[in-house]
Parts: structure tokens; sequence; C-alpha cells
């Protein structure tokens, strides 16, 4: 299993470290106590069961602990499952740490960085430029390494950023196609319509929805910052409120959670780039997993689908 | 015609003073010019075509002049309209003003004002209290004088004001029959939810929308600005986030403009009184203009229903 | 865990009473036949195994049955479950209950019968005012015991006259706030609109649909047993007509089992008034289990969601 | 224009009796009343303007009277409209009915009233054959001379005993080639599952809705009437619930009005008879009056479509 | 058991040659592999658990392989489960063949094929005809093993045969009935409007969906083919188009994979004939397995209803 | 107006060449027959009544003439309509031909067959070279002059291959981006997608939907067609039922007419940039109409939106 987890198969033997993402106690039909865990490496999960536990044992195998283990790859109920037939705790001599084993953007973060001033330097009109410097200055650092998502897409660490990134890369082609765009508005809408995800997720690790996530949204709550930093800055231009709308309809219906639709050019074609970016990471991240003539899992946010790798692909 | 225009049936005649709400210039088939006028008094609304008019009379008759008039209620296509035999403009001493001739809530604004602040006297939570407190100090006027809404329910002068006062009362006895349901936080939903309309709404007498209001919309405008507020006074608790949620969700659903469905007590009981004063607001109103036996025009915000008054009820 | 079961926590030990709502039977993997329990006492249900169970355990651990029990809450496929250390049959020297053991409305069947009369004897239309009658008497009995649904809201002994109870009391103070409301058209709607149900239910304690209300349902069945009613008592008026109206129409939509939606003023407030009622039931009884800070479980008759209890909120 | 209204196309002159369906006063931009009358014959209907009438014309062309009329059809709007040149009220002399204005189902009462007593014949569960036998006898005169509906199908005179019949020869067939088919239940159900517009609709010739119907509609009134009739023949047997369940399923779903689908069998199978013979009636009809190559009017009962004539078909 | 697993109930005895139809390898709780086998005779399927499997074992009991078996029908939740208690693989010396194990349609190829037969031979536009013998001289032996489809209706050796039989003796009655419908097109599309099926599906026994067919679906493989076959025998009239039509449209909406709705007479009736008679399929069978006054269990395919046997039919 | 008639505002004089688009003949409310005709300019379109027509004036006024005319913009029923004051039939002498008033692609001919044979020429596969290759041979002249649609986006003349050209360039950076995605596949998928087109609308200058457009549509037949030329080709692998995947597929779901939706990466990646494409053209030119601070009219293939300009464009 030299390639990770994430690009086993059934049959497989495991002998590796891995984390732990998820312990859950349970007992088993003997009566004895048993944990559910959720093993990871920077390819990918599966789900393990550890038997026959003691007191210990429970103590140990917690979340965000990595453990070295060997056994062999399953199959329960249509899904994967390892079979344990060795697990340790990993000793400081082992010389594994977390950040080997959490997905992580194929870019680094430096580039990334400089992508973002390189587009930010491109931008003329002065108050968008102002606010979304003022929002990368804010959220450096977070910008850099949250996810996009907790699942689906971009979920790994600087996922977000790396989303950004490929958005821009788009919008550059496109405001070279259609020269009509407004590039100002369009890259300033790019940067920051998904950042209201800062507050929306808990985190880099173990990404969940905080309170405020789930009360209002990310969008609600980018489009109240966006008012706020403007006040700061003391810009007042309709620029404010463009990009306002902007964040406000990029998921481009009331149903999919923007109260208003896109009702102004840039904000209509910074939905339709965002949905581009966003499925072909999530396509091309499980066709790397199969083979031609087969297809893919069911992928969840594109309606379920599966997708075909035709014969003529090289594999 | 002694009850107004809003009651008038097909044959009636007409002898009385009219405002001109709107005037749309046509050219008839003998190529002559003419002007669509809809005029309005305190009870209602009527199209009428002045045929044949002169330059002089297209500068005469706009939006906002009063007009004495004498015709016949006819019908075309379905709909009622005046036929116009006589026509002038009002003068200075024919003693009639503009505010007689715009619908009012029943209930003066000095009621109205005095029940709000009885409201905010009952309550005892201090954040939540300061906060409405400085909404009405900022918006007191318009607060007492707008609509509720361009049109539909409460589409009257001081219409918003009358909205939330009738809410207030009912979410009293709503709190007096479930004693669980926090009064303060009920309260302050009710006075805040719908005040983004200051702001996505023109004025008073002819409502429009405001291009911020289009696109925005005036749910997120006051998501924001309850931030601003909060902010301002220095208020930081989960109040803050909860009022924000309440008013994000008082339309109940996604595809009613609410990005997030009602996930606080309050929430959900706000959003249900909201729906009882604004139907009772429109059965009412439409169920007084018919007699016992006969069925309401169609109500567009009621899913186009026509409603059937009981030959047991008085007329 | 004095509170009741449905009030424990993962890892509480349990030593009480319980009595078996279902059990059935099933072959372990290691070829030994187990029995699933449903046990339930006043505040809630929990699952249950009971292992390796001989031929004559399967005669005595029966629905109805009440049991003696020790054992400890945990969990299993995020779910909680009951894991059995000791248990045995009641006795007749234990002096337990069945009635013990179901969940009841917070208000005596006496005061409901009570609340009901004086509702019938404030209505003035006779014609409203006999049929009701008719009704309170044909069914007096069912009436105060029958739960008002088999799952979701109201589902306890006299949970139908609590919801019917808790709805005059809103109607009342609805009817105060707008006049124009028929109060005796509300008050016969409320107390006649879900009578079917004790003909689409099977009883009170172990409530499943009969025949007649899963090929009918309720509103049918009772649309027709008020022509039966006035044609009996020889009354003819409208009365008759509107009331089935009322109940024909009181879900509101046709995709919700009303073939007419409300059409009369009364008919739409009593849909409300009902959604007020089984909204607040199911939400106060939800949010009483748990702390603030923390969201409920998710309700399936509301629209799947999980509601939040506010920080400021008392425990 | 031998053939009739029905079937004359632009420009075909008119010179033929015909009846007043309907007369609404207008007001030209003339200042000039005149009457906008819906004229029919047996085949079908169009709209024509009678300019500048006098008080007296108004009081003559009014619904329900037959007038001689010369004309040429026109187009105005995308729809027909015919254009009088002359006209006047018949006389007694003319010799004309206004049966002969009314469009009639193709097959004779006295036909009709034999099919059904065929069926009746057939049955052999005295249950059913009793409960259909009284409706028959109660309802004989109306159930052969009422329209199926107010407008798409069967909307003639006998429309309704036409659509019954059939049906029942469908049913036949049907029973036939599935033998397991209970054909007294589905003779049954076919008789009965329309007979409730009978109360539902005003009348034979000028066809609306009762506010019976508007309250309650044909579904729930029958089923009442079914559980009446057979308490009056003391028919106690599952039969009553299951033709109530025929007659409350026969639309298919809930949204179609049926607030129970089809659970029995023949319930499933009455649907789709009734589907069939409602369709082929509107398309036999509409694909009457276009030839080989056209396309037909949209149909709006069946969702807006236009049907093709192949060119191989004869005309 | 003599009636077959199909017909079986909680509790009773098995002992009886089967089909492996699937079988999956696993591993329990004990850590020992074991088998989930489907297992299958002419008149149903049921899954069972063969414990503690050995290596050989695995490459004993697989798909397409006879076993003798005795055990018992248990349940696991809420669905059927095969107890094994003895197995062995079937021997030449016990005379069984896969063919008794697998579902035929209730009537002979040889009766299908004359059916079929005769209908061609009634036709008359020659055109059609020879589409439709191509057709059958193409395909005939697959035309007469193949399935209607991989489940819910028709799933059987001789399905698709047997369903277009049905299919045809309705049309010929719904021809008798409504002699404008053009029977030579209405049979034509019968024959054809599923035979894109035979390459939708990869055969008769393990019956699933090929890539051609997941990526394009039956009807436009089938109206691709049309066209094929109509160039083929230099066929040019509109009848090519029109057969075309009735495939394309014969799922009645787009959003059931029909593009185009049907827009021709015969189009409407053949997807009404293909409902009803694959709705019987589908009743008939399951209302076979319950007795009166039961429900069956729930029709996936029919909205998944469950549907009542009433009391007074015959078991 | 030297801008042209699309961007003409009310109240402005019109002295120009225009063609007549259609023309319907109507009968005044003065009994005389008048013309509604429908002119154009190669920058729109516009509605005109020509009254109190001659005979004669019947003959010349017709479809494909050119006239000369003067006259004002006045605004009728919201729209805006041309008040003729002077008319008459362009003469030989005037110099003027129908090709000067049409719209047209904003690019050459010869430019869009360059840009196409660039694409192919890039291409590798030989398979899908081959076939399109084939198609563009079969359709040169048709490919270069039709439009993309009969209304909405690329209405004009040489739209679709203006429509496909776009696309392509779109494309070939979406493959810089993604290196993934198989170009010679998209690139084949976007000269493919719509040629069915070709034979789905009637022409160029009064474009209509052909018999077969109306019954089959134009991926259907497309899909046919890459059969029949790869069946020509005497070209099997793969790539052909690819190929007639990304073209059933590109409209990504059943409701909006592709049976399947996109199941192979490049045929969700055309579906993606055919929405960016169609969009980007219509808003482009809408907001060319309107100047900052304004809305553009309701463009109906964009969910009924008006767009709005932001102040800080330029006009």
């Amino acid at each position: 299993m030299a390639k990770g987890i994430g690009y086993s198969n059934i049959g497989d033997s495991v002998d590796d470290f891995m984390l732990i993402k998820d312990a859950t106690r349970g007992v088993a039909s003997n009566g004895k106590p048993f944990l559910t865990l959720i093993l990871r490496d920077a390819t990918g999960e599966i789900e393990a069961k550890l038997w026959d536990v003691s007191k210990e044992d429970e103590t140990l195998y917690i979340p965000e602990q990595i453990i070295k283990l060997n056994g062999e790859v399953n199959q329960f109920r249509g899904k994967p499952q390892l079979k344990i037939m060795g697990i340790r705790i990993a000793q400081a001599t082992d010389g594994v740490q977390i950040s080997q084993f959490v997905e992580k953007a194929p870019v680094a973060k430096s580039e990334l960085m400089e992508k973002l001033t390189e587009a930010v330097f491109e931008m003329k009109n002065p108050a968008m430029q102002r606010i979304v410097r003022a929002f990368i200055k804010k959220y450096q650092e977070a910008l850099l390494t949250y996810p996009a998502a907790s699942k689906n897409h971009h979920e790994y660490v600087s996922g977000l950023a790396h989303h950004i990134v490929s958005m821009l890369a788009l919008a550059k082609e496109v405001h070279k196609l259609y020269p009509d765009v407004n590039k100002d508005l369009l890259y300033a809408g790019i940067i920051l319509h998904d950042l209201g995800k800062l507050k929306e997720l808990s985190g880099v690790v173990t990404t969940k929805y905080t309170i405020e996530g789930k009360l209002l949204g990310h969008i609600p709550m980018m489009v109240e910052e966006i008012g706020h930093v403007a006040k700061e800055l003391q810009i007042e231009g309709e620029e404010v409120l463009i990009l306002q709308h902007l964040v406000l309809s990029h998921h481009g219906k009331a149903e999919w959670g923007s109260p208003k639709p896109p009702l102004v050019r840039e904000a209509e074609i910074l939905h339709l780039i965002d949905l581009i970016d966003a499925k072909m990471n999530m396509l091309n991240r499980s066709l790397s997993k199969v083979k031609p003539g087969e297809f893919t899992e069911r992928l969840f946010a594109m309606d379920n689908r599966q997708f075909y790798k035709p014969l003529f692909e090289d594999e």
C-alpha cells in the first residue's frame, strides 16, 4: 500500500502509521466494549474496529493520536473496513507528525500567497482593492490554511486558498475572452466570496460548523463583515454594495442559500466559475482513483452521479 | 360612492376628488395621445383613460396631483375602469390635501408609539433591550410612517408599525399560553424583523424598491445593521447572534428568502406570528368588501385563493 | 436516572421498572436467538437487546409486560441502547401498573373536559353548538384519552384533548385581537378538526392505523360523519357545509392531505393555530431535554431541523 | 361553413344561427358601449364584438338567446374572432331551439342507459350492486344529461354518462386480459367515481361550480354520500369502505385532489382507465379539427401540448 | 415450503435446492470470514449468512452454483433471512438445472412468438411492417428470452416478450373502442418501444446495465437503430420519424427519460398502455403473495405504496 | 437613431430603412383592417401598427420586404411601439439589401472557419478528428450561417459557429488550467454538440422548428447522426459512444432535455462551458443597451432576471 489508504483495494495488507480522526465506544454482542476508529493518512480515510478494548485502551486510542498498525483491507456492508491485526501508539522515536497525515493542497502556501498578491496588484479600482487588501491582511494565516469546505471539494489544508487561486486563473482567461467583464470586480468577488467560511468552520484539522455558522451561515456573515470593513476604511461608493451582492448571490439560487440570485454580470460569472472549479476538483480527485473502463464512487455533491473513465484515457 | 373607490361597484357614478398615483402616455388607434391614469383615494385605486390629451394636459395630470372628477365605474377586460366625464385640477380653495388620499393604519401613530414603548419597557434582558431601543431611536419617524410592504399586506401609511404592534399583542398571548417562550427575545425579534424595509423601500407615498433593496434585500441588510449597532453599543453576548438569526430566518425557508430556517424556538414562533398577522390583515380587508354568500377577489399573496364569506356572517 | 429514560445520558446506570412496548426475535451471529426490546417509561423509550434467550423467555418478555431491569445506557450506531445486566418479570407484589409507564398530558382529564364544556357554552350559533355537543357526547371517553397522533406531537394519553384545549385558548386570544373572526365557527372547527383520528387510530396504548384510516384518512371520514350527524339532528343551514370545509381544509394544502385549501377566514386561522400548537408542543418537549448551548435531536416533523437552546436561557 | 364554427378557418364567411353563451358590456376608446359576445353552435365557440350598442341592444343580446348572424372569421391577438356584419334576434318562425346549439354526446341517452343497466346486471356482489342501483335510481335524469366537466373533456350534454359507458367498455376488456381484477368492484367504481359532479356543477347548459363544489369538491361529497346511501340500505361489509376508497383515490395523487393514492388494485386501474378515456376524448376531438401534417391547438389539460397528425393519416 | 421461497413465512423450514445468485465475503466480529449469499428459486430470493467459511468454501459457494440446503426462515432487521443449518454443493446425480431456479414468463416462448407474428401479420402499412419485421428477425432469440427490466416489472426470463404481447392485446381492444387510433402505428410502437433494452441490459440471468446502457440509455439507442434499419431498408416516409417519436416519448415526461413528451395520439396511448401493463404485472404478483385483509410489501416502483387486498377477495 | 432600433428610446424619431419580419392582418374597432408589423434592422426589432390598410397594402407589406419609414418610438402596454408617420416600399435605386437588416455575428465567417480548422488541427485522437472533420465537411455552409437558436442567445446569422468558436477558446484555457481534461474529447464535443440544430431549425432568416425538430429534438437527432457517420467511416472504438454521450448529456439534466446527465468529466465541463458562453452572450448584449445605474429588461432565458449595471461601469 505504498500509495496510501485512499488508493488501497480490498485484500491489500497495511503496515503503516495512521492518524486517529475519530474514536467511538460500542459494546459487542458478546458484551465486551470495542472502539470504532476512523483512521486517516494524507490520501484518505478508512474505518476500523478495535475489539475487546480495556479501559486503558479507551484512553489511549483517541482522536489526533498517531498509531502504528498492521492489518488488511476488508469489505463491510459494501464499504472498505480495515481489519486490525496489530496496533500500537506511535513513539517520539518514530519521528512521525500530524501534518504527515492530513491532506494538503497540491500547491505550497507561499505560492498561493504570491498568486493572491499578484491578483490584488492587477486591480485598478481603489475601493475594491483596499477592501480586498484589508481582508487578506486580517485573515492571512487562516486564509492560507483553512479548507474550502468540511467535505466534498477542496476539503484539505489550504483548500480555500487553492480554490481562490484556481478561480482567479479561470477569471483571468474569462476576462480575456469576454473583455466587457469587469476584472477588478470579478477578482474581488472571487477573493471574498468564501471568506465567511473562516468563521463558519471551526478549524483546519477537525473541521466542524460553529454555532454562528449554523445559525447564520457564511454568506450573511461575510456580507455583514464587508460592511464593517468598508465602514472602517471609510469607503462609501457603490462598490461596497456590489461586492456584498456578489458574495450574497454566489450560490446562485435562494434554495441553495443565496437570498438574491446574481443580478450583476460579474455575480453570474463568479457563480459559474465557482461551480467549475469545485466540480473539477471533485472530478479529478475521484477519477484519479479509478482505472479506464471503470466508474468512480458516487459523488454526493454532484447529484450522486458516478463518473466513467473512458478506455482511451491513460491510466 | 360615499364609501370610497375601494368599495364601488360597476355602474356607480363618481363625483369626487382623487389623487393621481401614476400617469402614462399612450397613442390611440386614431393617432391621438391619451393618458392612462391610476387614481386613488383613501380606500383603494382604479384605472382611468383620459382621451385626446393636449401637450398641456400631459404636464398637468401627473403623479401626486389631486384632481376633481366625475364619471362612471365601468368594466374593461374583467377589471373596473373609471370612465371620465369631467376632470379638473384641484385648487387651493378646494381645501384638499394629499394625506386625505392615502390609506392609513386604523390606529394613530401616537398609540402605535405608545405600544412599542410599553413592549420595550417590559423587556428584562439588557442587551436585547438596548439594541431595540437604539433602533427605535435611530428610525423613529420612518418606523411610524412606512408601510410594511409595497403591496399585499399593511401596504398603507404606518403599516409597518401597525404590523409590529399587532404581532406584539399576539406574542404577549402566546407567551402566556406557552410560558417557556422567551418573551424578551420574541418581542425584540418582532420589533426588528422588518426594519430592513426602511432601506429596502423608497418611501411612504410612492413605494418602490431601492437598488440596495433589489441587490441585497431587507433581510441581509438588517442582519448587517444589527451587527453594526451591537458593535457601536459594545454588546457582545449571544443575544446579538440570536437576534440576527431571528431576522435572518423569519421568512421560514430558503426559497422564501431566509438562507437559514428557524433554528431557535422564538424564531419559529416569530415566523408563525408574522404569517398570522399578515394573513389576517389581507383577509379582513378583502372580506370587508364583499357580502355574505360572495367570494373575494383573488388574493395573490395567499396562493391566489378567493375566500368565501358565509351566509351566516353579518354584512 | 431519577428523571426517567427520556432524560438519560450515555453512561447512566438504570435500575428500574419499565414496560415492554415491542419485542422482536432475531438470531445472533453465533446462531443463538435474542430479543430486541423496545422499553418505555412515562418519559420516553429506549431499545435493548436481550441475548441468548430461551423458548420460555420468548413467551415471557412480550409487549405490555412490565419488567424490572438493571443495566447501562450505551450508544449503538449513533443511538442510545440499553445494555441489560439483569432482568425479571414484575410481580403483583411490586405494585406497578401499566398506566405508570405511558406518557400522559400535563393536564387532568377533568380539567380538559371542563375547558371543552366552557368553550361550547360560549358558542351562540345554535347549529354549530348542537353539532359540537353531539360529537362530544358521542365520543366523550375516547376524546379524553386518545393521543392526537401516533408520533410527532401530543402523542400521549389525552393528547387529542390537550391539543384541542390549547388551540381553544389560542383561538380565544386571536378572536380578541381580530374581532372580525367568527369565534363560534373557529371554536367548532377546533373541536371537530381531528376527531376523525378516533377512527383512524386503533387505540390509546399501542397506537396504529386502522384499515379505514389507511384507505380514507381522518379528514374524509370526519367530513362524512359531520354530514351524518347534521342529518340526524336535522340541521340544514350553511353551517354544516362550512364546518365540513374547515375540517377538510385544515391541513392547508392538497399535498398535505386537504383536497381544498382554506377558503374561509376561520379555516385559514384554524390551520395556523393547529400549526402553532403542534410545533410548540414538539419544540418545548425537545428543548426541555437539552442544555443551553446545545442543539436538540433532529425533529422529523419539523423538516428534520435541530433547534438551538441559547446560552442565555435558564436550564 | 357547413361544418360549424368549431371547424371554421380564418377568412370563412358565416351566415347562420348561433346561441349567445355570454355577453359582457364594455366601453370603446371612442366612449361608446359595445358587447363582447361568446357565440356557440353544436361544434364549438367563437368570440365576437358588437360595436356601438344601444340600451335596447343590451337587453336583447343576452345569454341563452339565439341570434341570426352574418359575418367573417378574423383573427385577433392570435385567436379567431367573428366580425359581425349583420345580426338579429331569432324569431319563433325560424324554428330553431337551444338544444340545436349545444354539443351532445355522440351516443343517445337511451343507449347510454342501456349500457349502464347491462353493466349493473353483470355484477354479482350484492352489496356493490345494490349501492350502484340506488345511485342510478336517485340521479337517473341528471346522470344522463350532465357533462363530465365544465371544460376539457366530455364537456357536453350527456358527457358524464358517455364517459362512464366508455370506461365500462375499457374495463370489460381489461378484466378479460387480467382476470385477477375484480370486475364488480371496478364497474361499481367507474359508475360512482364522478357522480359527485352532479352536486359540484350547477347544471347542464351553463355549467358552473356550486358553493358546495368550491368548498368541498366532488370527491369528498361523493365519499360522504356513499356512506349515507349504504347506511340507508343497511349495508355494512368492507365493500362500502373500498368503494369510498376508489372514489377518494381516483385522481391518483394528493396534489391532484385525492388525499389518499390508490391502495387497492382496482383503484389503481380505475385511475388509469379514467385517464385513458379522458385523454382519448380530448385528442380525438382536437385531431378531428386539423389536417394531416398539422398540429392541434394547445391542449391545456394535457400539459399544454400540441399534437401532430401524421401525413399518413387519412384526413 | 412446497410453494417456493417467494411464498415462505417467518419460521418456515427449508430443505431444498437453490441457486446462488450472489456471494460476498465478510469478516465477522470474531475475526472469522463469512459469506453473504443471495439464494433464489423460481419464485423469489432470500439472503443467507454462511459463517466460518474456509478458503475452499469461498471457491465453492459462488454465483450460478446450485446448492442443497436446509435451514429456517428468520427475520433480520425487518427482512427475511435464511438461517443455514446444512449446506452442500449439488451433484450431477441430483438432476437439477439452472433453468429450474430462474423465474420465467407464465407463457411459453413459442406462444409469445406466435402472438407477435399475428400482430405483424395484421399490420397494413408496409413501411411500419417492414421495419418491425426487420427488428424481430435481427433480435429474435434475445427478444424472446430477455427480461423487460432488471427489477420492478416483468423481471424474468421472456419478460420483455411477455410485456409486448400483453400490451398488444390491450392495444387491440383500445383500437376497437376508439377506432380513430392507428392500429398499425400503435402495434409497431409497442413492439419496438423497449427493444433498446437488449443492448442496455447485459443478459438474461445476471441482468446488469452495459456501459452503453449507462451512458446513453435504451431510448436514444433505439431511436438511433430505427434510423439505421430504415436506412438499410431504404424506407423514407414520415413513418420512420413517427416511430422514432413513439420510442423517444414513451416514458411520458422529460424527467422520466423522454426528451419529448408524446405529441402524437398513438404515442400518448402507447405510454398509457405501457403503464397499465407494468403496473398490473407488479400488482398481481405482489397481491398473489398476501391474504385478504393484508397489505403487500412496499412497491418501490409504485411510489412505495403498500396495496390492500380486500376481505371480499378469494384467497 | 443612428445606433439602430435596438438602442432607441421612447420618444426617438425614426427615419430609416427597415425589414418586415412579420405582418398580421387585424380589424380595428372602427371596422377597418390594419397590419401589425414586426420591423427589424441589424440591431433589433420593434412592433408597429399600419392603420386603415387597403387590399393592395396587404399584398405589399409582407415578410422579407424592405421598407422606408419615418415615425416615432412610443410605448404601448409597457413595450416600445413604432408610430408610423410615413412608409413606402424600398426601390432598387435605394441600394439596400436584406443582409443589411439581419443581425450577424461580430466575427466574419472566414475567421470562424479558420478557428474551427485550427481546433480540428490540434486534435490528436484520429477517431474523434475524423468524425469531426466529416461533420464539418458535410454541413460547412449551414454551420457557418445558422443561428445557435431561434431566440435567447446567439440568435443571429453565424450564431452557431460563433458560439462554437467562443466555447473552443474557453475550452483551450480550461484545459491549460486543468490538464487532466481530455482536450480532443472536449473540442470534439463542443463542435458537435449543437449541430443537430441544423435539422431542428428551418433556416437562417425566418428560423422556425421543423416537424422533426419538434418530435425528436436536436439532441437525439445528433446522437443518431454521429452513429451513422461513424458507421460510414468504419470507426468503432469507445470514442463514438463517448461523443454520443457528450451530445446527449450537454443540457445537464433530464428535465432540460438530456435523458442522461453528464457521466464523463468532459461532458460535465462541456455543459458548463455551454452555459457560460450562452449567458455571457445574453448578458453582454443586454447590458450594452442600458446605462450605468439602470437594470436591463427581463431576460427570459435567465430565469426572467433583470441585471444591474453598476454606476462605476463606463457607459
